[in-house]
């Protein structure tokens, strides 16, 4: 029995404005998508890379707002294409202004402006296309999600400019929603069949202050699994379907819509969908200290971290329904692992740990961050991964070969489907968000990315410049300036890869272990200008292992080191990965490769495989021997795997029990 | 490079009309299809078995010949039911009359011919629901499919009873179609979606002597692959589809029409669809004694068994299309393995084995047969097993799993796509017709499965008598009884999972090396009544082990004993069968026991496993360790496994090598 939390001191994130990057890890990534994914994604939203599957997703809101002539072309989410653009464009602007940038983004609002209709309606599938089915197919039309998208893009532009015009664009279209959807006589008594909107609406909620947005969050939330919906507006519309002959098919577990969602225990459908879920469940827990709902969320959460994750912090993975698949089953080598879904639970994790600072959450932020969202985008920022496997062989993938299909051996170029690399535009382009949060004169540092905070404790300023060595080298420093002294808690995240961690306060050792409470360590003192806080993390290799029921995992080791998971390539190592033993003895050494990526630390083993030469043509035999014979292993980062052509990768690798 | 075959000496298999088996093993089987299957099936085709899925089979057949009113209902290829039962029926008839079976054929039958139209059409599907699109989706519709059963059905009757009645509905079938297909004016230079046709016309041929059909199944052979067929009539067609919504997806490898079939050297696609057209280009080669596809033939049945079968004898990996998926991706529990392509794999094999005696060929038709085959029927006869997986977890195949959710941890009832019962059922039924070849004055015993056999060699007639006692011991005799002395050669397979095999003619040693061919040992001598040969086949324990590329058994063994594979299962050894070890060096113990199945041997091994206790609940740890404990292990033959309820089980298990 866990304690209700008690909301009384809120907890809050301090926001990406008063945090500026400066990080020899992560600032190349910010830069890049500033530089090249941004500029390279209007590029593929207009229809102008050469090459890349056609978007039109510019060229609908121009249909709709009557600016051009033609039909819809593309998803019926293909709006969000816009809108995500739109919030990294914010997140941005945000940090550093770009009048070129803002023009583009100015202009392109204008056009959604007069795609809205009067209602303040607004989706160009159902502008355009099929003007009488608009509410009428929640269940696979995603038009609220759409919405929701539109209204992130809306907030968060409006926090970055200051500008209201999209703002007062989605308030209008949320209005509309609110009139349509609710318990009311003639409202529509549904939710989408894709979750977004919620955790939109709380931002919306909390940027205007009005309440009404709060409400339909929750109203969605609430609702979500209680009646039969999608079967209902189905039968009201004929059945019909936009993705399947004759009827649509609907799986409330895909949907999440088999159970309300406080019922819900083990994840289960669409992985997108339910961290999207989570997210705005516990928007809609903490806002109204809902105790059941945060009993759902951590229950949700718990489910999906210790029985559904991959060891790279993916999660999600079958590649039928994109979807979860039962506990402990989480292949490698047919994972869908979808980076979209990892961001996703980056948004759960960041909220989780609004609900109660636990350092869990952050683990498992850290762990998606460095490992399955950076392995999604290419070092040029132009070619990405949707789906993560753990385990490739490009023959299994190439070909005509539908267990294997969905797996690329390298990272592809825009997708017509683009939801991934605008979501980790706009993630890597607000990181600031997910750094620190405070609750009182408790400052909490999360993640070890540097740059400088601005804070505002009890009255005084406070900038905290954080130092960070992260992922090679587990040093950490803080430095201190405050406009007078200030009696504050610096809480810093003990990482669980870290088994021994030290910290000097101005040179001084502090006693941890006194002063750990749920992951963190919280130094209380009166801090002045020049206070140094130095860290230092137990950066040794860990040989990690899975829980026994998982059973692609059985008698395998994985390493990592710091956050960082660690994979073994045909590039390094030859072919044939599946044969490859590391000795439980074997002596891991450290080496730095300054080729790989922007310079990374690989992991050197001699282990053995077999002489696979020695194999007749015959698939079976009990006669033949295969002489095991020594091989140098080469580790190196997951996240910089298929860098160096196609070829065969493996996370889980077999261990030889000495 | 490989001789052609001269196909100057034919070599015919001695039908199962002149084969009496009497076997202790397969007698069981057979009275059980006589019993209980075909009945059941009768049953059930006419829609009375309780909480079976509607078949509506029978009434499809009433309604198209006037008899009944109402729609059709079921799959397209509903038919096939119904054809496939009365070619079942007619095995049984061939070896013991049953008039009253007869008779409830034989009124079959007159509903039958009342459904075929004037023109010889004959396909209630397009009869009754759709006679606008007859012949104008071939791609998809399995109308020459259909057809090819119904003329299987129509010969197997005609030869057990004499009754020309179906024959001639078939041949007026037939030549309808003749006329329809062709590369003459007005023709459709086509072929089907799904091959079965052909071989069936190449029956058809065989019985009547007509010419015209072994040169329109020829037709069929050549055409596919060549030309843009099911794209063209899609055309004609405006694109629709029976399965999907808007438009036909036409993915040319599954169908096997993406190069002529003398070009396909790889088996992709659906399997059952590879296995028959495999099964009729053996067909077509042989009656024609065509070198190119004599070759074909050899090259994608190569393909198949040395690079994409499992070693239970299953083949097509992948749920998805129920297809092959490349080489050496045999997953063993994500495997599809149908129980119908395992059947269509020893169709192929008994073909083959008509165009070379080669031991190979019989040595694979006997790994699917003990295997695959018959794990695919309960002893009850009414639960089957379409999927044959090689490793189960209950926890994954239930739940919303669609990774798995084609994995039945127990055998079923009934299923609307009825496709393996009454396949099961007729190739049971026939299993004589499976057993021995003569070419010239040389017979060839290539299963060793007891009962008498009548041949006429050189104008003696000549008993065969093989009394066998496997697959529990090597022990196999023969005896022979003649009307004169006859100078013949007895070809008696040496099966591969014998190392060393003793044969003795009335008490003397015979040397085989000497006179083995091809895996046959070859005693030739003048033949009296009286004598007799007996075998003895080694029946030790064979650990086997997989081609180094097949990932999903890298470092496992699996047992087999004979022609049996062996599995282990939770009702024996507990849960968590992924961490289960047997040690390289482990003593391995044949044990009797007689409550499974109808008795049976398991072998008993000292292995290892984990305290799985020890875990916490995290899903990742670098600090466990999971002490190794030892445990027995009880693994029992493949086929019996899912007879003790829901449980794990699994065929390839971790080897510790010591």
């Amino acid at each position: 029995m866990t304690t209700p939390v008690q909301l009384t001191k809120p907890i809050q994130f301090i926001p990406m404005k008063q945090v500026n990057i400066v990080d020899p890890f992560w600032s190349p990534y910010i830069q890049l998508v500033r530089d090249v994914v941004v500029p390279y994604q209007w590029e593929a939203i207009n229809d102008r890379v050469e090459g890349a599957e056609p978007s039109h997703a510019v060229q609908n809101f121009k249909i709709a707002a009557g600016l051009a002539e033609g039909e819809f072309y593309g998803f019926v989410f293909q709006d969000t294409d816009v809108a995500k653009w739109i919030e990294a464009v914010a997140y941005l602007l945000t940090k550093e202004s770009n009048s070129e940038l803002e023009a583009i983004a100015d202009e392109m609002i204008t056009i959604i402006e007069k795609a809205q209709q009067s209602t303040g309606y607004l989706n160009t599938y159902f502008i355009i296309k099929e003007p009488q089915l608009r509410w009428k197919n929640l269940t696979e039309a995603h038009e609220l999600y759409t919405a929701g998208h539109m209204i992130e893009a809306g907030v968060a532009y409006y926090q970055a400019t200051g500008k209201r015009q999209l703002l007062d664009i989605v308030c209008k279209m949320a209005d509309d929603i609110g009139n349509v959807f609710g318990d009311g006589e003639g409202q529509i008594q549904g939710y989408d069949g894709h979750q977004e909107i919620e955790l939109a609406l709380v931002k919306l909620y909390h940027i205007t202050g009005e309440n009404k947005y709060l409400q339909l969050s929750k109203y969605f939330i609430d609702k979500r699994g209680t009646n039969n919906f999608f079967v209902e507006e189905a039968e009201k519309r004929g059945w019909s379907s936009i993705w399947h002959k004759d009827r649509i098919q609907i799986d409330p577990q895909y949907f999440q819509s088999h159970k309300p969602v406080r019922e819900q225990d083990v994840a289960t459908g669409h992985a997108v969908r339910v961290v999207y879920m989570l997210a705005g469940m516990i928007d809609i827990a903490k806002e109204t200290n809902d105790v059941s709902l945060i009993e759902a969320s951590r229950t949700l959460w718990n489910n999906i971290v210790h029985k559904q994750m991959y060891i790279t912090g993916g999660i999600g993975s079958m590649v039928q329904g994109e979807a979860f698949s039962v506990d402990y089953d989480i292949p490698n080598d047919t994972a869908y692992s979808e980076t979209c879904a990892s961001i996703g639970l980056i948004f759960a994790a960041q909220r989780m740990l609004q609900l109660e600072t636990k350092s869990e959450y952050a683990d498992v932020m850290e762990r998606a961050l460095y490992n399955t969202v950076i392995s999604g985008m290419s070092l040029d920022g132009k070619h990405f991964f949707y789906v993560n496997p753990l385990e490739v062989s490009p023959e299994q993938c190439n070909g005509n070969n539908k267990n294997y299909n969905h797996v690329k051996p390298v990272r592809q170029e825009w997708f017509g489907c683009a939801c991934c690399p605008p979501n980790l535009a706009r993630l890597l382009a607000s990181l600031g968000d997910y750094m620190y949060s405070v609750t009182g004169s408790t400052v909490y540092s999360h993640l070890f990315i540097g740059g400088t905070t601005e804070l505002n404790v009890e009255g005084a300023s406070v900038t905290l410049n954080q130092v960070s060595d992260l992922p090679w080298s587990g040093v950490v420093k803080y430095e201190l300036s405050t406009s007078a002294p200030v009696h504050m808690t610096l809480a810093i995240r003990l990482p669980n890869w870290s088994n021994k961690s030290t910290i000097q306060v101005n040179g001084v050792t502090v006693e941890i272990a006194e002063i750990t409470e749920d992951g963190y360590a919280k130094i209380s003192r009166e801090w002045v200008t020049g206070d140094i806080v130095e860290l230092g993390f137990d950066m040794s290799i860990k040989r990690m292992k899975s829980h026994p029921k998982v059973k692609a995992n059985a008698g395998k080791v994985a390493l990592q080191r710091g956050p960082i998971v660690y994979c073994i390539e045909e590039a390094d190592n030859g072919k044939l990965l599946q044969q490859v033993k590391l000795p439980s003895d074997a002596k891991l050494t450290l080496k730095f490769n300054e080729s790989l990526a922007d310079g990374v630390y690989t992991i050197e083993a001699e282990g053995v495989s077999i002489d696979a030469n020695c194999w007749t043509d015959q698939l079976y035999s009990a006669d033949t021997v295969l002489p095991e014979t020594p091989i140098s292993l080469t580790f190196i980062p997951y996240y910089t795997w298929a860098n160096r052509g196609e070829g065969e990768m493996m996370v889980w690798v077999n261990e030889l029990v000495k």
